[in-house]
């Protein structure tokens, strides 16, 4: 896997489980609600991720970008989709959201360049 | 059709003809562009108007939530499917969506209710 | 008592009573989340209730932000407490924070009053 | 004056009222940052204003933007100057902000229309 | 110290060094007022910087949230203290807050280490 | 120039060479509004640029803030000014900014500083 991929999955894996270590009950079930919420129902998968990648670009978390992006991938989304995703939420969250537009392309090309590997 | 979605309609309309009356052009394009990106494309318009959705949710504009809502009724989203963006929606945005929420389920049902009569 | 407060406890309890007549599980356990959040634990029910209010104020939601004062003043939480509280609130969040706060007084005044009648 | 311009100014000047019989001095003191920071300086009023307007339509605060709105008026900016500065905020801030931009150029007709009475 | 702590605070102290030779009076008034409002007063200190870390979690800001954590740990808050207020954080602010709650508790780690060398 | 003006610039050109290699048509047409927006008209590039720096800083995007702190520098904006706009930020998004002012001030001294080599 690439560079960028790597770093985002060691340290989000590092923290969450020191946060399973140290997280009172409350804060587990949040964390549990967040992995239920995204699993297959009414919608399936890949419109559930495009939702959770939407909803992160115009609130601009990079971190919460690259985990559904990362998702997006893998429910098998392709170019041009994800080009009219990413049209969404730059009209709707604005210039702002360019920035890390910029970055989502970076971490993209990445997850499609190891298939190629 | 109900109250709330007339007086959204009614204003709405007002204020974008007075829009397009004294908007310059940039302004004009940028409307623009809002009404094409959520054309018919590589994604659907049901799926575009559930991003447009859960965008507006955890941006928290109840008038973009409204605007959505009605798009997403005119394409056909059931109830279940509606719940799982509302999910998505709250769990991104933290329960200072949840007014916005209340907000929308009163739309959304004045959107079902209309069917009916 | 008051009719701001009385607005906004029926708007608020004819909506919650919708949402759960017609939401999926997972935002039932999302509701229930939000009401263990704040019961009595490590933290106190008033600075649990300071701390909902000061995050409902910089995000800036007004109906958040009269669910916190209400369950401020039945935590007994004084004048002097709750001008820090929204000092902390305007400072942080800066003066787009006013309007909210203008409302927040208003709203706080008419918790107080209705003891005195 | 219009009812708009009435009802924001008679309500902003209720409260502030209260605020400044009930706040402590840090909030007073916020109070008076928020008035010396738009004196005439470095840069004039004019162009004050339009930075505080393009910053509460970003952070789409509607009390706000009337707010500034009625001082950009007062400070003569005209409707060819208003449209540029509209532009930037949906531009930066995206399509979520066109409904408080809606708000806006209603506001801001209402400013126009009591000069030619 | 670690060296996340170290990091932070040579860079805080150094630019805002840099900010008192350069900044105009009202900036250096405002910076004033964000020492003074966390003061001692009718809230203790340790309250008052749950309620700035509170309002920093949900607003997405590390540095703020590095700041904040500091002020916690010299106050004395404890572990499960310290949780309840990043569950209200996550609560309020959705899950777009996780990946800040991951650095928070990788911040807050290093400054309980630090009392144990 | 300094370091940190070329690490933006060159990441920012790639990103965009690459955007424009893979963007849909919607997109190319939104980052053509996006120079247009700021080219010379009813107001002038100078006044404009301010107002995207406002915004930058208020919505706390730090890559938005460096773009529009380079065309500042290039439109002769001067340090008295540049702090009231600074102020003007601060005052409206609140403290929360204050680490993107930090980051700021480092570089504009940057942008200056290659004047004077």
């Amino acid at each position: 896997m690439g560079k960028l991929i790597d770093d985002f999955n060691a340290y989000r894996t590092k923290m969450n489980d020191r946060i399973m270590d140290t997280a009172n009950t409350n804060i587990k079930r949040f964390f549990a609600l967040d992995t239920t919420t995204y699993a297959d129902g009414a919608l399936d998968v890949k419109t559930k991720e495009m939702l959770g990648l939407v909803a992160s670009m115009v609130l601009r978390c990079d971190d919460c970008i690259k985990y559904h992006l990362g998702k997006c991938y893998e429910a098998g989304i392709k170019h041009d989709e994800m080009n009219e995703v990413f049209m969404i939420a730059n009209l709707v969250g604005g210039s702002i959201v360019i920035p890390h537009y910029r970055r989502a392309v970076e971490y993209w090309d990445e997850l499609n360049e190891q298939q190629t590997v």
